[in-house]
């Protein structure tokens, strides 16, 4: 532990949200294009974005680090720090430890402020499926990082896919408009939303037109990108939807499709999936 | 995630103990001398001996794993699910992505129903010094692992360095019997002592004839080998601790020696304490 017992004490709420994620240099992100500091935000980010998906929002976390000597620590520590402040969730304990290769490991902890959490399998036929913001940054980000042709400081697209955002306050407005069900888009628009209907256990028929796609993104960077970290959520009304979000100072999410009775039905302007559900996988 | 949602939704007291720690194969075990099915319990044992430091016992644990293709997950897993009924910690979330080493961290939460937890820092000049059980077991069952001369089927010193305990009970018997301060000797009697007397402003006379050394055993294995788990606690009532174990059914801790006025003390039957205070240290 990196603090000064062997376990961190802290006051928790009665229901309590716990999650984990990883992240392994070159694998989820080459330290050629983006920082170790990147990497330490990101750690931290994709972690709250979980506590996001089920409408929560962070209280602490853990983070342990494997690495090489050499490994420079003080980014690394700055980046975790960045994201640590930003979403208030105070690191309070860890471990380090000497290995091949670089990977952060976080676990968070997170509350719904008594609300109930919203799971991914609350679907039900008849509700709307609904996108926060437009999708597809983070992977063209990525393709122009390694054409070398970003400013040095950093476009959007380059920054989205350094330095993810997990979007805490949209997740609330979602629980508070009335969503039934709701993941992050981690792994790219298709397989999330096969990983919602398949735990909802209902179909989905999207309209190509309305999914949102970042400037400079393509429509299969939005579709099966991944690593935007925007939520999709389903939900039975939009009014009530596009109301909290209002309420809440955020922009109205895009609507983009409907869940369906047949739980076998995937389609796009009523044609089968393109390119599978898998998205980008990176685990084995 | 491991699990259906992003995040997992338990049941909390309203203090709660957090902990995370992390083994890499290579570093914390040779996975020539022992199995990954091994290397999944210590990953959840250390944690626990965490929280039972503490005086505490484990809630939940959130397992993420890095490591290369190949990797014998089924033995990992259930390694980690042996661990995992054992000290009774469901693992409620994780996640699992490809790396060029295997590193498994583990962060648990974890309660003293209701009992304020001990800290390292409470210990008061006069206190006793005790030590759950003998020490040694594990850096002499690595020793005999490398050597080859020990059975296949794994003798007592051998099984200490592979499968770890936590003393979860023995925490709690600490701190019923009024410990002041405690930590788990992870990093060797030496190190750990020092951690406690630096973090509670008391210096240590310890009695070497008292300090228990685990059968097979050399004295400075149970000096300076580290990874026993076993806990070093003070307490001012050497009578109060064994009523504690014994009401619990547990044999006494050994009593090895007492906290000083003078901080800067660190003295084996009065002469200056050997080998320094750094014990074993994996991490940088």
């Amino acid at each position: 532990m990196w603090i000064g017992d062997d376990a961190a004490i802290v006051a928790a709420p009665a229901t309590l949200l716990l999650a984990a994620d990883l992240v392994v240099a070159g694998v989820h992100a080459d330290l050629a294009l983006t920082g170790v500091d990147d990497l330490g935000w990101k750690a931290i980010a994709v972690n709250v974005s979980d506590l996001a998906a089920m409408g929560g929002r962070p209280l602490h976390a853990l983070v342990t680090v494997a690495g090489p000597p050499g490994t420079d620590l003080d980014a690394l520590y700055r980046g975790i720090a960045d994201a640590s402040r930003f979403y208030r969730c105070p690191v309070v304990g860890g471990d380090l430890a000497n290995a091949g290769v670089l990977a952060v490991s976080v676990a968070v902890t997170g509350t719904t402020d008594g609300r109930p959490p919203i799971l991914r399998s609350g679907a039900r036929p008849g509700d709307r499926l609904f996108v926060t913001a437009a999708l597809g940054a983070a992977a063209a980000g990525l393709r122009e990082l390694r054409s070398g042709a970003v400013p040095p400081d950093g476009a959007p697209n380059a920054r989205a896919h350094a330095r993810p955002l997990a979007l805490v306050a949209e997740g609330a407005a979602a629980r508070e408009g009335g969503a039934t069900a709701m993941i992050d888009v981690s792994d790219g628009l298709a397989a999330d939303i096969g990983h919602l209907a398949e735990q909802s256990g209902v179909g989905v028929a999207l309209d190509r037109a309305r999914v949102p796609v970042a400037p400079g993104a393509t429509f299969e960077e939005a579709w099966s990108g991944g690593e935007d970290y925007q939520l999709v959520f389903a939900a039975p009304d939009e009014a009530s939807v596009d109301a909290a979000f209002t309420a809440a100072g955020l922009a109205v999410p895009a609507s983009i499709g409907v869940c369906t009775q047949d739980r076998d039905e995937r389609s796009l302007d009523g044609s089968p999936w393109p390119g599978g559900s898998q998205g980008w996988e990176h685990d084995w």
